[in-house]
């Protein structure tokens, strides 16, 4: 596998999965980590990942159907570092669509899809917000290209009746995600908050919504804790990066 | 002093505040000593507590400040406990009124409360959901009386610019909380989830909401977790009850 300058391969659970990553455009975090894991990704389910970034999140969900994963991703860089990590895990189910994630239904049809994924730009654009001089890394952080409504948009009309959002997402932001999910007809039903340490404020949101569900049956799981008091990482994280 | 049938004064906080109980019509639990430990209140707040059953919130808060504490209830015999609860504890700043929540705004002045808080009833009336046969318990645990959509209008009206509503509820509800509470000009700040033991969901949430208050700043702050694995009460949730 060809690397361009900068890049390195990077390997997750002992290798069972490996990933192009480089500094300078886009190296996944533990969002996409924490998002894989907190999808709920069955043997023959089709799989849409938007926002797809450098593929984490589709190559780790990848592992778990055999059916077919479409990552969309805007940036023809970050997009081309996720064709080769496919080419690199030998994945035959996954294709790599370079597109604005609000022309999905041009490419995938609509209402055959049982799961999105979805690990967004966290950040509101305003005049106050500080954006990354580095454009790829401010297209992937900050709602530049498309916002949490068009997320949400496409993502039911991609669904089929009953097909599940998994989305990471800023806490600060719940009231306005939990609503515009509602007003595009996804009901939050499996929540997830990710705390650095047990004592400190959530820093991440994990929220499942179901396309056409019942409001009112919101469960509120137990927290994720990334590091134990002294630092290291506790044993869900550690298991999830290491294996 | 007197009590009825079935009361009983039970003592929290090694005796630092005493309260008339009685199991067969309304006994105060963990909701309320959470929620008054949950709500910040400053010497000199102007305090209303809505749906106040027998008192249990208004009286944990009233120790904090020198002004009003003010108990709206609506049922007669649950009012009578929390009045003589007051007389018991020989608190002056706090006066009980038999009432509709709804009505507050008749007896007490419109913008001019610091802290709201409120502990209503959890249940939405519907065909399936199973009622209390004992009257007094049905009406604070189901919304026969009163809805939470009652309470953020009321509470937004008795408030001060920026004031501040502390309440308890149940999270599956979390997304109409907060859409509802946005809705009557109540921002969400400060929310908290309440774990039975750190591995299970949770069951209660608590939400501080500010009048007039930005959106997008929701801070979800460590989890309250009860019981340690071996049954017993957590540090945090035993210096609450025993002081």
């Amino acid at each position: 596998m060809e690397l361009l300058p900068g890049e390195r391969i990077d390997q997750l659970r002992s290798g069972a999965v490996q990933i192009i990553q480089s500094a300078e455009v886009f190296a996944f975090s533990l969002d996409a980590v924490l998002l894989s894991a907190f999808a709920q990704v069955k043997a023959n389910s089709r799989v849409v990942d938007l926002a797809a970034g450098n593929g984490a999140v589709g190559l780790f969900v990848a592992e778990q159907t055999r059916n077919q994963v479409t990552l969309v991703e805007l940036q023809p860089r970050l997009a081309d570092m996720a064709s080769r990590s496919v080419t690199l895990n030998q994945l035959t189910n996954v294709n790599v669509v370079t597109a604005d994630l609000a022309d999905t239904a041009q490419f995938v049809q609509k209402d055959t899809v049982d799961v999105v994924t979805c690990n967004p730009p966290y950040f509101k654009v305003s005049d106050q917000s500080v954006k990354n001089p580095n454009e790829h890394l401010a297209l992937a952080r900050h709602e530049l290209t498309t916002d949490f409504e068009t997320v949400c948009r496409v993502s039911a009309q991609l669904l089929k009746y009953q097909g599940k959002l998994f989305l990471v997402h800023r806490p600060d932001r719940l009231q306005e995600l939990l609503s515009t999910l509602m007003q595009n007809g996804l009901a939050p039903k499996r929540i997830r908050f990710v705390h650095p340490k047990a004592d400190r404020e959530a820093n991440m949101v994990l929220i499942e919504a179901i396309k056409a569900g019942k409001p009112d049956g919101i469960r509120i799981l137990p927290p994720v804790v990334v590091y134990q008091a002294d630092g290291t990482y506790t044993q869900e994280v550690a298991h999830l990066l290491y294996g």
